[in-house]
């Protein structure tokens, strides 16, 4: 098994959960949050993940010339959440085939446990103008770090 | 085959382009659309599909007391969008089973018919409460008619 | 001095500060916030300030049908923010007159102080359809009691 | 009077109005759009305005490396706009002093004519850094050409 695929296997120990209030700016008028907003809590979501558990946050990954864009997301909407709900968002980073990375993402109702949404996002990786480079080498070791300090 | 399924395929045949341009306040720091736009876009995509095709808007059907909740939806990004670059969503209105309308949309650059992102949401039938209903005789009758002046 | 003025004189001693950093979906093709997100943030400040400072959350508020719709706003930009900035948001609520309630707003970088945007805005009293209603007395006591709470 | 102070006054003459149907993710709980989308709106004015009465995109401005940044902006809530609600967005260029562009926006109902939200925007010239720069020679001739076509 290549080393950068092992490590990426490791990855899925990772794991981190968000606290976070539903704005009144991301209600609509049927009185739940628009389904927009749920990308923007998985963003929110992974950067908090990147930050607590890879001590590399996604703003010092992007000065280190290094980009994560989107390819490819999923939603389920399980239930609503209205203005000001506490929301709790799990979110696991994950492999998802080389040169890829996969979040997932469960968030819930925080007092209830109630579903709201769940779904993943996977990202390339990416120079700044955009191309498509290979995981760098030192960005794979902090995942391994950080992957060997989460398991049990 | 029962009627109102039956009724669910002929929408295949119900598509709709739209253009629209990118906002600057879509835009963001890495220089494309930021992801969760494309759910918007997805909806300006439906609307116009179902006022131009349905002859019966959304805001309209929302007044008549039935609301199309999205309970999923699945996205590929294939390419960047900047700010004012004019786009053209193709939606097509198809069947997932009973009781769900889905909407397929692939977004293009409309000047030289680059892909830019592609997707679908799942909707089902709900009141105004959200309590899910049975899809209205009338709604599907309306589609019925749609789908029959559309088919060549 | 009639008694809900004078009431609404105390407020302007209520001041309470937010810590929130900017999302990605925030940043514009600029490089810094878009700046509509600004009005998003003065929403989280006061949120946050009725919350901690009134003991009564907006959302209990309007649970019990009293509404603050926007009916004047003003933003001066005074300097950038980038994705994952940490930004303090001091709000502090102040009367506009009688049956207005204004939140001056200064937001600044946290580790530098550097000052962000600062404005305000201004809320009418409404009910749930929008009508606009008189500012209810158990509201002015509570903004009575906080503002003595608050008092030096 | 100075060359430039003088073409600024000229472009108060310059006045465009965009149609623009409410989408659902501008909407909010209390059933009306939320606050922040008129600025997103604004921006879609002095947009099409450009395009149309400066016979140069804003896209352009910045491609040939001058940005407009905000730094002020002033907004006034008079009634409220549902989805799919068709808006008329008036906006007229003017001169606000030496070096500032301001852009003065009245948005209505299209089909009734009630007003919706008014206000307006302050806009610096700057560099692709975010220096601020004067106006360039050939963008205020661009505006005076423009300016001179407008007049009766």
């Amino acid at each position: 098994m290549p080393a950068d695929l092992a490590v990426l296997v490791y990855m899925s120990h990772l794991q981190d959960v968000l606290q976070l209030r539903v704005r009144y700016s991301e209600t609509d008028q049927m009185g739940t949050f628009y389904n927009s907003r749920a990308l923007e809590w998985f963003e929110c979501g992974r950067t908090e993940l990147m930050r607590r558990k890879l001590s590399l946050s996604y703003a010092e990954l992007e000065a280190r010339g290094v980009f994560l864009p989107l390819v490819e997301a999923h939603l389920e909407f399980q239930g609503g959440a209205r203005y000001d709900d506490l929301l709790a968002i799990a979110t696991t980073v994950a492999s998802s085939g080389r040169a890829r990375l996969r979040f997932d993402v469960q968030i819930n109702q925080h007092s209830t446990g109630k579903a709201v949404v769940r779904g993943y996002t996977v990202h390339a990786f990416a120079a700044a103008g955009g191309k498509p480079i290979r995981p760098p080498a030192w960005f794979l070791e902090l995942m391994d770090k950080a992957a060997n300090a989460a398991t049990p």
